[in-house]
Order: C-alpha cells, then structure tokens, then sequence
C-alpha cells in the first residue's frame, strides 16, 4: 500500500520520533500510511548551508529506493533541503516543511514570524522566502540561538521561543508562528497558550498537504519536470 | 461529532453536488465530518462584486447556526465572500477556497495561472492576489467566457478551459493551473492530460487544508480576533 | 444640478457633520454641489471587517436612489466599504476615502504612515495595501486604540493620535501620516503641528478628486464594469 | 491673489495653451487662480534625459520670482523634472503631473497602461514608476513613436494612439490609460471613446489635486524639508 | 602569490578553456593571478537541479585543497552551485557567475533578458532571481533548447540565440542580455552586434568583481558567517 | 591612451584627492589610465537635490571635453548626478557610484544598510533603490547628521558613523554596508573592524567595475540610446 514517507535528513532518531508524534492525529485508517524515516548519512542536525547542500545526495538515494512504494515524501528539515532535486527524481509529490508551513501561516494571519533555532540560518531562510515570493508577508525571523547540546535543556528551550515569539507578535507585528525546525511539535500548545496567536509546526503542515494529495492523485508537480 | 461545513454561497444544488464529489475522497471513518450545504439565498451564480458582498450576512446566518457543531467551515466561492467576516465570528478555523488553492499551487509549480468564468471576476481576482502578496508569482488570469446557461454545454466549457490554460501555460509561463471557481472538478482530468501540468481544484485545496487543521487542533487563525 | 454625495456609512449624524465642515472648503459656486448624508442603516462606528461587509447592501439602495441626480459618490468610511460594488452599479465615478487618502499621501511624502482608532482594523487595512499595491510605500500602521464611547474624550483622543503620529515618524520613518478614519478633521491642524509632516485627512482628499473628476468628465472608471 | 501656477517646461506656447485649455473647468470663481506659462529657457520639447536634467535650473529660478504670489505649483511635463528640486526651493506644495496622472489612474482601473511619445522616454518613466513603487500596477508602457514635426498630423497622431491604446488594453490588460505628456488634452475624449476605459490627462489630474490642496491648506509636503 | 580560482564545476575541459579565453582580459601583469579549473568528478554539463546540488562537495574539497593559496574563489556555472556552503568555508570571498553577471547587468540596462540554453533551469533560476530580490527588473528568461552535444554545432547556436535575444528585446523588453550559461562567451560579439543592446557574459562580470575585491582587500562577506 | 575619468562633482579638492587614493589599489601597470577630477563649477558639497540636478550641466559639458580620450566615466557621487543623461551623451560606458555601491553589497550580505551624511538625502536614495528596483534588499539607511564642518572632526565623524553601522546591524538586520558618500574611505577599515561585516566604499566599486568593463570591451549601455 503506498505510503508518505516523511524523510528526517538529519540522523538524530529522536527527531525523526518527535516528527512521528506530532504527525500522528494526520494518520487514518484508510488513508495513505505515513512512515517516518531518519536519514543516516545526515549530520546530528542540519545548521549550516553546507550541511543542506550535503544531505541531497543520501537523501535522493533513499527516496529512490523507496519510490515503488511511495505515494508522496516530505522532507522535513526546515531548510527544504533537495526539494527540487527530489521533484526531479521522483514521480509522486514532494513536499518541504518550509515551504508548506509558510503556505499554510498565510492561511492563519496576515505577517508570519520564524522562530530559528541558529542565527546562522535567517539569511539562508530569508532567500528562500524571497525565492518562493512571499518576503512581503513575513513580519520578522527571530533565531532562540540555542546549541544542539542544549537544546534538550527544555525550560531553557521553552523560555527562548515564547521570548522569540513574543518579540516577532509585539515588535515585528507577526500575528502568526512558524516554528523554523522540525522536532519541536511539543512547544507548539505553550507557544499557543502564551502568545494567543495561531503556532505552526511544519511538518504537521507538510502532512496535511501530503495527505490531500495522496487522496486526491493527479500530476505530482511541474517543478522537477524535465522537458 | 463536530463537522467541517463547506458552504456553497450560491444557491445552484447542482454545483453543491460537484462539490461533494470532489472532496469524496478527502472523506475518512476516523476523520471529521465533512458535510456540503447550499446557501439558498444566494444569486445562481457569483459574478458580480455585488453578489460577493451580498451573500455575506446569510453566509454569516448559515454558519452562525452551525457554530456548535462545526469543526471548521470552507467557503467554496472563488472569491472568498466573508472570509474574515466569518473569522471575526466563529471561534473555528474558516477557509476560503481562492485562498487555499493559489497557496496549494505555490507549492506545485513556480508561476501560478488562473482559469476564470467571466472576465468581470478577473480584476476582482487581481485585488486578492494582491491582498495576499503572491502577486509575483502569478503568470496570469484569463476567463473561459461561458456565462451560466452555456456552462451547462460540457463540450464548450472543456474546449475553452483547455484553451485558457493552453494560453496560460506557453504564452505566460504559468506550470501550475488554479481553476478559478468551485464546481469544475469534472474537467481537472482532462485538463491535466491535456496541458501537462497539474491542475489545482480549489474546493480539494481547501478541505485538504482544513482537515489538517482540525485533525491538529490549536488556535484557530488571527484574521479574525477583535483585540 | 448634479451632486457630489459623500455618504458615511455609518449611523453617527455627528461623524457626517464632521466631515461635512472637512470639505466645506472645497464647495465652490459654481462647482458641483457637494451633499453630505448618514446611512441609517449603519452601525454606530464601522470597527470590524462584518461591519464593513454589512453596510454594502444599504449603501448600495441609498446610492441607487440618488444615481439620478449624483455626479459622484464618495464611501466616507476608510475601510472603503462597497466600492467596487458601488462602482458596477452606478454609472458615475465612486471615490472611497481611504484609497483617495492614501493615493494622496504618495504624493507629499515617501513613506506613509497611518493611525487607525482600533487594532482590529489594521489587518484589513494591510490587505487593502497590498490589493492596492502600495505596501512598499507603507511605513507603518499604528492604533491609538480609544473605543467609541471615549472618542468624545478629545484631550486623550488627540494625546493618542500625536503618540501614534511620533511613532510612525520616528521609529518607522514615516514622513506623512494618513488619518485612517473619517470624522477626525479637527485633529488635522495639531497633528501637523506638532509633526512638522503633512497629514492627510482622507474625506477631504476624495472629495477632492470627485471634484476634479465631475468638472473634467470622462469615462467613470473601469473597475466595475461587467463585460 | 494666490494663483496656482502651471509651469510648461518646454518652450512651445502651443503647447501651453492646449494646457490652459484642459485644466478651464477646474477654474472657478471662487476658487484659487490658476495660471499657465511657459519656460521660455526649455527646448521645444522635452525628450532625453538630458533635456529634463537641462530645464531644472530656469525652472526654479522662474519659481522663485513666482514664489509669492504662489498658492502651488504644477510642473506640466510627463517626467516630472525637478519635482523634488522645487518641493526643497518653495513654501507651497508643487505637483508633477506624471505622479499625479499614475496616482489618480490607480482609482480608476486595477492596471495602468501608458502612451509615451517616443520610445527612449520609456526607460526613464519605467525608472520613475519604481521609485514611487507602484510598477505592480503598471500593465506596460508603449510610444507612438511620432517626432515632433509629425505631432502636428492629427490624423497620424490619433491613429497611433489609438493603436497604443488598444495594445496596452488588450495584449498587456491595462484598464485605465495614462497620457503620458502634456498638451494631448484634445485626443482624450477620442481615446475614451475608442477604447470604452478611462484616459486619464496628466496636467488635470494635478492641476484637481492641486486645487484641492490650496483650498484645504495645511502643511506642504515631505519631500524637500531640508532638515 | 594568492590566485583567484575560477572553478567550472563541469567536467567538461572545453568550457574551462572557453572561460580561459573570457578573462583573459582581465589578467594583469601586477594584479592577482587568475587561474581556471575544470572540477573533474562534476558532470559534463549541469542541467537540473540534481546536478547543481551533487556538485557541491567536490567543488567545496577542491576548494578546500587551494584555500591557502586563493586570493578569490569564482563558481563558473550559471546556477551558483554551492555558492553559500563555500562562503561558509572559506575565508575568501567568493562569487557566482550568475549573481554577478545579473547584478552588473542591472547597470547597463533597465530589464534583463537571460538567454538559457535548457527549458528546465528557468525555473531553477526564477526561484533564484527571486532570492536575490531582482524579480522586478527581469523581462523574461528565453532557452535555446539545444543539447548538450548540438551545442557544438555553431551555426544552430549561434542562431538560437539571436532568435532568443531578439524575442527578449522585441516581445519582452529587455535592454540588456545576460547570458545564462558559462562557456559562450564566443557569441557574445554577434549577439551584441545583432541586437543593438548590451550583452553581459557572467563570467567576465564574476572575475571583474573578484578581480576589485582582491585588490580592494577588506572583510570577505556576511553571506557564511557561522555566527 | 583611453582613460577612466573618475569625476567628483563638487568642488572641494579634497575630497577627489581622498578618492584618489581609495581607487589607488584598481590601477594596474596595463590596465587602463584612471584619472579623478574634481568639478569646479560644482558646490562645496552636494546635500540637496537641487545641487543634484545643479551639477549636471557642467558635469556633462566637463565629460564631453574628455570624450576622445575616454575609457569610460565614474560620477563619484553617491546621488548619481547625471548618470542617465551623461549615458545618453557619451559613447562611453557610464558608473554612478551609488548603482555600483549598492549592486556590490548585494554579493556580500543579504540586507544592505547605508549609512548617509544628513538625513535630507535618506528619501532621495529611497527613491533611488525605488527604481532600480532593489528596496526588497535594503535593511535600513541612517544618517551620521554631520555638517560639512564638522566632517573634518575625524573623532566625531568615526564614531557616528560607528553608532549607526552598529544600529543598522543590530537593529535593522544588515550584513552589508555601504557608505552613502563619496570621500570617507578612510573609515573603510575601522568600521569593518568594529562591525564585522563587510562595508562598501562605492568609488571602489564603481571603478572595479569600470576597469573590468574597459578591459572586456562591447556595447556600452542601454539606458542612454536615444532610439
């Protein structure tokens, strides 16, 4: 039976198990299967433009031997890594955490906010809203500049983003969330709860489109097509 | 059991029943209701702005009355009458299908084209795609032409839609097709073997979208909140 | 002899005489005669984006019954309310006051800033922006957040309007102020005296345009026409 | 008597008068006086680049003497030489019929076509358009290539227009026309009646914003505040 | 004595010596050396977005491997493959042929053309225009659609792209021509000659710019600081 | 043997002679002569834009003098005084140091800041970015609001413009600086010291620019071809 296959490109497992938590309430009993996979070749977490650029090659190769059984992948790493490239390669839908989770934002407010997890990432992010044309919707990108290590320090990790969060509502005027990671799913009810403002987690928003697709068929997408 | 309500604001049956089958497979036994209601009181068809900001109070009224069983609620007019009017009002997520369906295109090709009925709509459109800020990712917007009574001619309707999007795709540039109204479905098939590249039905877009959202739960959007 | 009417959509007699004194300056001998009337039907203040889409169908009657004797017709409230409906159904030219008030502002300074009454507004405006494609002009839009009852407090109503002016010319790098209401004209002169930058009163910069418009004659527009 | 004065920058009184003849019926008794001249120091028409950097100075020195007796000032040529030059020099608020003309043609059509006399002028009024931010709403510019000499014809000039016209109208999906020079006033009613969209005059649309504004008094403009 | 490296990350030699040939003008007897190199694990041509990504770790050991001895570092394939995972590692600037050939572009004409030579880049570089903010000034994007091994075929070549030029300069608007594509610099003479308007040849354009911040010295950029 | 005049459009000596210097580095021993000349007619220092357009008089009749002997032209002004109308006149290729300052920043950060002398000159350079397109990039411009006086108090000029590179990183989100004058390279090295980010010193650029186009050869431009 086909299956989403949601591709974490880093090797982090608890990730990938975060991710599968969070996208659990998308799965159905007579909807497509959703299977998560951590993508072993990945560094620990993806932060730099080079950790993107090298993921895309292990990556291609796993959907690529999972294409006979796929009905639609997600990459969910924040920075879309090989989404295109994977268009290319594939004939089922792919999708890109960024990318959906920013479309799906426009549908809950009118200026979107980021929280990144590096300040290293903003300007990467930032030419990839200018890419998909949205940069006049985005209120600001505001990064908790906390470490892989402490990442797991959770109050710390908490404090950071309704910090971050705050600042993107009241200074920047974002009236909606997008959480710039993946793995992150369990800040999504405090983030709610302290700012009163829509929060969305990317990989959820990737799913539902996923889901859709799957159900609905058709042509996969024009981006990877080669004429 | 709390129910997603895709309101049709016109008052024709015939396109709530297109509508119903479309989103078919989008149905699931473990999923959230999804039931398609006529609004009686609207005009045959929404051409005008008039009829877009006419509908608007018995749209409110409709779903007013189903507040307490709605999960969530879809307007399925290109035009997206009431949209915020009914964010302002219910406490659960609204979507609009205009909305929704140029947001679901983003993510399938680069440049967005549009198949309109009338022309009329065309600028009304334009407003909106500016409103939402994707102005530079649409190719352009063209209209069949057909008015009510000869829609109803399946042969016409198909011929000139192939026609709109033939003209959309090679003489600008679009790779993705939105059909610019509900109730067309039945011509997504066709369009998609003959043009080559994917056709987004905007009622499937925005159901898809919605069953996410209430599958996650969390805060509705911020369209809508009187601070 | 055909007259301009400036209809405020809302209920308040108070507002209409208000902006009745703004554009007496404008009222020329042997110009068009410039009317000034209330809708009724109107709620007391037009605070929400229902509010807005409620007063379309009885601004649409009112006007209808005019169209006889109207050179033109301006919308006196900045949300615009019924202005491309108005401008299908009538065959005279149609002015909304914050489309003229922002057009107006593009031409005496840079970046336009704009006080709004309250909050809730400033995401409909922002979306009327960008429909109008002038967000790239637009340095901010800030509220000063007094509700109607307390409007009538004029000490606290104008405090409010010059911290909002100082912020927008200060923090934002606005040079000219857009007042995103109509019936605040007698704030106009303190505004720019205490900012030293031109500020737009927008009832008196459509009725200024809708006089120029009904003397030179022309074509009405194209927005509403119905091909 | 405050006057508002319309500079002709061009040394072609012909060109004045036919100026002085469109703004007549924005002339009341009542109402500020409204003088045309013509810049005796500027070429016989304004065409490069050169030419419109060249008429700066005579135009602010014949300004200057003017400064007095000025209630505002409309400089009637489509590049607008020395707007900003003139916003610094003068008290009273100065008007360019080019960002007049552009301005007053977005309330009037949701795209804004405009007929250049010569080709080389399109680069430079392209470069304007982006700085007042509005090129979202430009449709396309086109010239009806016609040189000085042979504006005389009338028959060639109406004929070209026309063509133009129909060209932004119907391949580029302008609905609104701007005339892009001065002194064409008497094509205008032609071109509306050719084409069934607006056309809006340049020198008019300034010559109603200016009206209004020394009616209306209050502070001048941004632009030139030397601070 | 430090070299700016000019890396073509085809494996094809041919292009290398074709680059070769394109700065050697830009060789000086006391300016840094220039020296051009083919990266030989790169594919014979980069056409999708598979072959740009899988590029990247090669072209970042090699560069790696001169890090010591470079001055500057150019990437000579139109898609900037790599681009910001080698500002990252390296402590040199480094630049892109098609950043750098569109951006010196933008200073000899208003809107630019680019000449491709496969259908399946444009959209590869829209999405890259539209990071680099430039979407504004583009006219249009044209392929000449001819295969890697017809491209030896000068006749065929040459001619595409005097047809391409000529629709961009004609159809769309264009006044200067970026060729989109490294190695063709040979064409650049005819095709200026027979369009009458600018051609930027991005490496030439790439190696002026590094050949200034070479000599300039200062901090390299802000693009890979890993904050 | 063709010279690159670099010319400095107002009249203090000292200014050219700093210019000189910061360009000393792009002179090569067989590279084209770079001469920079200092126009006497203009004023002491160009603040306004009525000595913006003041200059551009004598600064074309200054370059049709050195026509015959020149390689190209470098306005050294970073309002770009006649930039299209020396283009028109000269067969050579023309560079405005603010085109080629802000084109450089655009390779070395995301978001440009420009840090001017007085804040009269911050609309005029909006309305610069304006047109050419690239306000989408621009972080924030500040101004040191130094008088022409006190620029010779070194301390005091260093430490303003200190203050506002750090505001414009800090606050607004710049990786990129480019200094918004002609004449302060000296400061060049202590604000990428203090700051940590690249600064653009737009005479450098331009004439980087210049000598690669000289070297390279081909069609001039296209802003200045009168058709």
């Amino acid at each position: 039976m086909p299956t989403i296959y949601v591709i974490n490109p880093n090797s982090t497992e608890a990730v990938t198990e975060t991710i599968d938590q969070a996208i659990e309430p998308l799965r159905s009993s007579d909807g497509p299967g959703i299977e998560c996979l951590t993508l072993a070749e990945g560094p620990p977490g993806i932060q730099t433009q080079r950790d993107v650029d090298g993921v895309v090659e292990p990556l291609l190769r796993r959907a690529a031997a999972l294409e006979n059984h796929a009905a639609a992948f997600v990459i969910a790493c924040f920075s879309d890594p090989g989404l295109h490239s994977l268009r290319e390669q594939s004939a089922r839908p792919v999708f890109g955490i960024a990318e959906c989770g920013v479309l799906t934002a426009l549908s809950m407010g009118h200026r979107f906010g980021v929280i990144a997890i590096l300040p290293v990432s903003i300007r990467r992010h930032l030419r990839y809203y200018g890419a998909m044309g949205v940069t006049g919707r985005l209120a600001a990108e505001l990064a908790i500049n906390v470490n892989v290590v402490d990442l797991a320090n959770q109050d710390l990790t908490r404090s950071r983003m309704i910090d971050c969060g705050r600042a993107l509502r009241d200074a920047h005027g974002a009236d909606v969330i997008v959480m710039g990671c993946a793995g992150m799913t369990k800040y999504r009810p405090v983030l709610e709860d302290e700012l009163g403002i829509p929060v969305v987690e990317p990989t959820q928003a990737a799913v539902t489109m996923a889901v859709g697709r799957v159900r609905l068929g058709g042509t996969a997408c024009s981006f990877g097509a080669v004429e």
